[in-house]
């Protein structure tokens, strides 16, 4: 077995049988042994950025740990967008780069050289900020051990993307056969630091004075696997609870206690409800600044906050808030610490305030732009989406205006809903349904995407034909970049530079018609059927979007989460903020 | 004035007055700034990836300093392919980021953590290892100081590209006038070392002996501007040239001296006369790989070598290779080094051996599989595309199969032919000649890429359209990665995978047609005619090249440069190789 021959069957015993990747000369070897093994699949795309973004969505999709393999200068640095996606959303991938021979290295001739063979690039050194753990093999046996190292790294903890950087001479020595070895996760540290008795204790004194208490849920939840455990305790305490966009996915969103998404884009009546909540318990969320707003220290002011993370440095972040604690724990120890916990007696006004501002705020998104102007609304658009597709559909939200559209107004079931959330790349959801649909077949498969999105990995069409895969693509095409273009109108007097000036959009029926892939515009909502999904090949669904359409909600600089854009009365703020005695900003 | 005002202001004064960009939050103040500023331009692409590409080109054509803008994440990571473009070929560029806010960053809060601030990313360390100078500014006067100084970097000695992140706190500040300083290229990296006078005597002992001697031209010569000075030299005392690639368009090819390219894909005759020289004089080239072969100790072995190089880094390479020395020369002061330098006698067989090799080999590389198969010849089609193009055209050969018919067949002499050497992405040529285009509408600018490479950014081809750019497209479509094919030919018994195997082209007819870009298909070298050029508007070439058209010569693995594929007769090897006894590897 040569080296190359090794990491393909490495990889293929630990379950990852699909190989993303753009051939290229320093790959080549690797490429030419996944060919051989008959038990293993490739996939070729047309730019190695899509590679990246299609493995990340394998994680999201069933848990399989997503590979790329690319060559080395330019095939190794277009991946990069891809796997910061998958960093920043703590997902596993592996990505397997081709170098130039040891012999023809720079570091071989000892000069400080920008580039000593052909394509020579020092790729483990730029991924290092956006990888778990990167690293160059220069023997057989480093290959050997840092599979398996960076395999159980990516899997482990925190879990994130990880790279090896295989130069050609190493792919074609001699290997020998593969190490047995079984990769266990280690989910130890919150016994390491604490002992979950003592965890459970700080949970206990948090929750004893809790009267008005509130659940954030974030992506940690999903990530470790702890969604029944989390709703068994939410359903035992009648708990209210909110999410961030990356812990959507995670419950059904019929569950008495769901109150709404929350943040910048948020649901007004879930953020006003945090936002008078007294307790806030945060499970698996970083808390970034789209959920609790550039000005952080308006987040749930009020409140006491305990932030529950496995990873201890993104704990160190609340040293300096007085309002805050926080624990350690993998949360698929979650039972161990919140199992026999006690909530305290709810102050009475606490749940019927809550179920008012559901009643009010939830599922209520509208776009008065379009009802205005009579154009198509994008949350109706979502809504019928949402109500045609399958049960168990994967979803794909890009960014931008398109992502918040949904993200505001998908009722999630049973539904798989994602986006890339703290990198948030455009183009994003196009090469993630490729690979969401590589990695389940038996899925429907739907991206949502803007027209600037769409256009930015445009040249996977192809991959999408050539492999037959039938996804859905729905473009909600507002021929600019809606999103910015609010920032315009807030800022710089609706002088649309680059975003409408300048940026243009082709034909998308051309487009589809020239790749062979079905096409369907949609200028009214009620052109959406079930038959629109129902096709067994690729679908271009082309929505029809005014181009000065706004998000709504949305917060505007420098405010709280609790007062967005289009301003509510003053009547209604107060009645909405009526636990608390926030002042207005003018 | 703000930070981002004076960015702006900034680079117009230097000369840099179009922008390439496109839009995001984090760099949203800078584009209003570019957009408000009435003296310079900003043209919208499709992917951060090609504004870099683009302004790669734009030195390259007309010596401005491209720029690019992009938001931070993934408008910064996507930058990167194109940077990298830049870095490796010494083409001074500067890239434009937006951070962040300050407060908003995980070095503020203090925090090791993954990501801050939304789409937060670490560019400035990512970027290291393929820039010239990296810098995050902190205050309006950083942003002051740094433009100067990262200006001044990438202009001065061997260039380069540069990178400057900008906190979206810091472009909001009050900035005041731009500083009055002009920016001074320093060229005195030779006198600094040694004085001329020490150079001259080097180089005149060098060539004291010389019996067979023979120049080298690397892209130093065009960089530095030292074109007529070297042409000079040359002329004076009738000494043979060869080239590198990227020292191929600083010539005309009719000059008497010149025997054509060398390296792995050179013409035979070239690469013989090298091989057989006694003394090599290198003027501003790095000898990569693809000159000297993976074998590099072959390159040049009977001759003592002579390399002039602006990089003292370059030049410690040849520290251990005992017939190597080595000059650290800024090429625009050739001529105060090599004016009134002595050539020995040459040997009275050399210019004779010279002219039979340049008679038997120079501009002669046919496509044999083409003529047994009676198929289009890339050649034929280049030698075509040559003549009935304008004597000034811009050309750009992307990479692959197609850089190497074009490098090995394009006849120049005032045409503007480049590619990325050193970084050679696929998809390159493209966003290149829409940078090209823009920065002199005067000329006529062809790019010649392979359909693998135009699928790669292929979304710019609405960039074209939006812009009424009347760039030409060629597109050597063979239907798929023909270089790697070639490779799998030779190492594993032709098993197409991820080349032919899995990997699919569209119909680019279609494609053409869905942008509004005129469209032509050639089939026959005999269709390309003085009007496949003509139209003042953007038109696709399809040429269509049978999938398994080969690259002619091209060196095996482990080969010297003298012995290439497809192998000539041991007769013919031996006289092409008269000067030295190089055995011969079966």
């Amino acid at each position: 077995m040569t080296g190359a021959e090794y990491i393909v069957e490495f990889l293929r015993q630990r379950g990852s049988k699909n190989f993303f990747l753009v051939q290229g000369g320093a790959c080549a070897f690797i490429i030419d042994a996944i060919g051989r093994n008959k038990e293993v699949d490739y996939f070729c795309f047309n730019h190695e950025q899509s590679t990246a973004m299609a493995a990340d969505a394998c994680w999201r999709v069933n848990k399989t740990v997503g590979v790329t393999v690319a060559t080395s200068g330019p095939g190794a640095t277009n991946l990069i967008t891809g796997i910061a996606c998958s960093y920043f959303d703590s997902i596993p991938s592996i990505h397997i780069t081709g170098q130039v021979n040891k012999s023809e290295s720079s570091e071989f001739i000892g000069a400080n050289v920008r580039q000593t063979g052909f394509q020579e690039t020092k790729i483990v050194e730029m991924v290092k900020p956006i990888t778990k753990y990167a690293v160059q093999v220069n023997s057989i046996d480093e290959l050997k051990k840092e599979l398996i190292k960076a395999y159980n790294i990516a899997i482990s903890h925190r879990m994130g993307p990880v790279l090896i950087d295989v130069p050609m001479n190493i792919q074609k020595e001699e290997a020998g056969d593969v190490i047995e070895y079984f990769a266990e996760q280690d989910r130890s540290i919150a016994s390491e630091i604490d002992g979950f008795a003592l965890t459970k204790k700080q949970v206990q004194a948090f929750l004893t004075d809790a009267k008005r208490p509130m659940v954030l849920f974030g992506a940690g939840i999903g990530l470790s696997g702890a969604e029944a455990q989390v709703m068994r305790f939410i359903e035992q305490h009648q708990l209210p609870f909110v999410s961030s966009w990356n812990g959507i996915s995670f419950f059904d969103h019929d569950s008495a206690g769901y109150c709404g998404q929350i943040g910048v884009y948020g649901n007004r009546g879930a953020n006003f409800i945090l936002q008078n909540c007294d307790a806030l318990l945060v499970l698996g969320s970083r808390l970034d600044n789209r959920q609790r707003s550039g000005n952080s220290k308006s987040f749930a002011s009020d409140a006491k906050v305990l932030v529950v993370d496995v990873d201890v440095e993104e704990l160190k972040k609340y040293r300096s808030e007085s309002n805050f604690s926080a624990i350690a724990l993998d949360l698929s120890n979650f039972s161990k610490v919140f199992g026999g916990i006690e909530v305290a007696k709810f102050d009475a006004a606490w749940l019927p305030y809550v179920e008012e501002m559901k009643v009010k705020y939830f599922g209520k998104e509208v776009s008065t732009y379009a009802e205005k102007n009579n154009t198509l609304s994008p949350y109706l658009a979502v809504k019928k989406l949402n109500s045609i597709m399958e049960n168990d559909a994967v979803v794909i939200g890009d960014t931008g205006a398109t992502v918040c559209w949904v993200y505001q107004s998908f009722h999630r079931t049973k539904q798989n809903l994602f986006t890339s959330g703290g990198n948030s790349p455009m183009g994003y959801a196009l090469p993630a349904a490729i690979g969401a649909k590589i990695t389940d077949h038996s899925k429907q498969v739907i991206c949502m995407i803007g027209d600037g999105g769409f256009q930015m990995n445009i040249q996977e069409l192809q991959t999408v034909v050539q492999n037959k895969l039938d996804i859905k693509i729905v473009v909600f095409n507002n021929a600019g970049y809606g999103i910015i273009k609010q920032f315009q109108d807030s800022y710089f007097d609706s002088r649309y530079f680059a975003t409408g000036e300048g940026y243009g959009v082709p034909d998308f029926e051309k487009i589809a018609y020239s790749y062979g892939i079905d096409y369907i515009k949609i200028t009214d909502v009620n052109q959406l059927t079930k038959e629109t999904f129902s096709k067994s090949s690729a679908v271009l669904i082309d929505l029809i979007i005014d181009t000065n359409t706004l998000i709504e909600p949305k917060l505007e600089m420098g405010r709280p989460i609790h007062d967005q854009f289009p301003y509510i009365s003053d009547v209604d703020f107060k009645s909405a903020n009526r636990f608390v005695n926030y002042k207005r900003l003018r």
